[in-house]
């Protein structure tokens, strides 16, 4: 039985060891520094073994997920760098992909590493909130660089694959992280600029599904989303600064108060969202009985 | 058996009539100016019985509710005022409301107007997508108004439970459109607008739920929305600015550079959000299994 060690049982690796539960011939090992987690972990089989002994963890593991903050994970790589075993995969689950592969550098040859990004993710933090469906549906964005076996290639497929992602995405770090940047990092600084509205708290009962959707994940885990925003400035603020021109030219149009002019230019963005084709949350579509068509 | 005429089946009028279906002693009749609307609704089963001749339609309804957009509706006031029967309740589903209760002024005594509001809705239109869940678990809002009868404000109430709303709140005109011009309009601006940038086409497959979740409505039915915001426009551009302020000040802080400064501003808007509680679309909580706590 080969041994698949996920160092850092939070909301992500929780949710990862309970999706990864039975995959292929691999005993799943949890390791976290907090007992409290560890304990939660063990109560609930949310992995097959636990352990807070990091070297015991990883020295003869044949696949090590690291599942902590972006500054954890780099911490870590050059902190226990030589104590992964020759033929090791590692990986990890970061949102941010430049910084932890430039830090994944510092492994030893023989030691392979493939970044990878499960797209996946709650408003809530810590194995407690963990769910094996979490991954269902998401996209699984790896980043391979020269030098990967077609092993671990194809272990990260078969991994995606598993856990019931869509797709599994090849990219490499920068792409990714200025695309992120983008589709996540922004929406997030949207969320709590939204809700820094004198307005927020007199909402209640006028709020409906656009609003809870814009808003859901402001109510984040702030030590990890400033890493993440602080590790993807640059891409991050240059999004940042197209959505502000972007809200202004909309509201240079709403003072105009000419109805035709709002329209074609409403038309335009709609006819962009139609044409990208990207369905919302699955709020409705499975889960409502339409008059059949 | 008393008759609840809705006027204008789509994407409300459609799912208020499937919602309706058996409330009290109702029959309930559609009425459409779109032949195809009718008989798609004649076909399958949307309301009691349909027709397209308006004044049949209301002429000896207990209730109509308009449910058409907002300026059909004030035209439609104004065209219909004295063919409605004489102790009726006129009743709509506008997402404006100042505008519709003006207009409701034109109707003569012995016709009571209550406005409404059901805060449910997805990206789509027509009776095609109506489905009858669309008001489970949203807000019902009346704006009752002096002469209204103690008979037909209970009506409303007994309605918003049946179908399936979480409670009905009573505002009046001003301050609901003050509200939704922040909860619903401007969410709608912003998802346009995130949709305006010219990465829009390159992110697929790198987007995840909070990117789903806060363009969602961007595909929206450009002359609805038109006129929603021309209707609201004071309100709406006042919370505009204020979001493209609170935005440029993360802007600032971004650009700053200093990680310990940003997590204190983060802080600040994401305990707003906990203290706030507004659920976001509920993805996960029914769905998924969690390690039991």
């Amino acid at each position: 039985m080969r041994k698949f060690t996920i160092v850092g049982l939070g909301l992500i690796g929780g949710s990862m060891a309970l999706a990864l539960k039975g995959f292929k011939d691999f005993k799943i090992v949890g390791c976290d520094i907090s007992e409290e987690t560890l304990s939660f972990a063990n109560e609930h089989g949310v992995t097959d073994e636990v352990t807070s002994d990091v070297n015991a963890a990883i020295r003869d593991a044949d696949v090590v997920m690291l599942g902590m903050d972006p500054m954890g994970i780099v911490n870590f790589l050059h902190e226990h760098k030589d104590e992964f075993k020759k033929g090791a995969l590692v990986t990890d689950v970061s949102g941010v992909k430049e910084a932890i592969v430039k830090a994944a550098e510092c492994l030893p040859d023989g030691v392979d590493f493939i970044g990878c990004h499960p797209m996946a993710g709650t408003e809530f933090s810590g194995v407690q909130n963990a769910f094996k469906e979490m991954f269902e549906g998401t996209h699984l964005i790896i980043t391979p660089k020269d030098g990967n076996t077609e092993e671990h290639l194809s272990l990260m497929e078969e991994l995606g694959i598993y856990i019931g992602s869509q797709d599994v995405i090849r990219t490499d770090p920068r792409e990714h992280d200025r695309l992120l940047a983008y589709t996540s990092q922004m929406m997030h600084i949207l969320a709590l600029s939204i809700c820094d509205d004198d307005e927020l708290f007199k909402c209640k009962g006028y709020e409906g599904s656009s609003f809870r959707g814009a808003t859901r994940v402001a109510a984040l885990d702030v030590p990890l989303w400033t890493q993440l925003f602080s590790l993807n400035l640059p891409a991050l603020t240059e999004f940042l600064d197209n959505l502000i021109s972007h809200l202004q030219s909309y509201r240079e149009e709403l003072g105009k108060g000419d109805p035709a002019s709002l329209a074609a230019k409403i038309k335009i963005s709609a006819d962009r969202k139609r044409r990208v084709d990207l369905p919302g949350p699955d709020l409705l579509n499975d889960r409502y009985s339409k008059p059949e068509a």
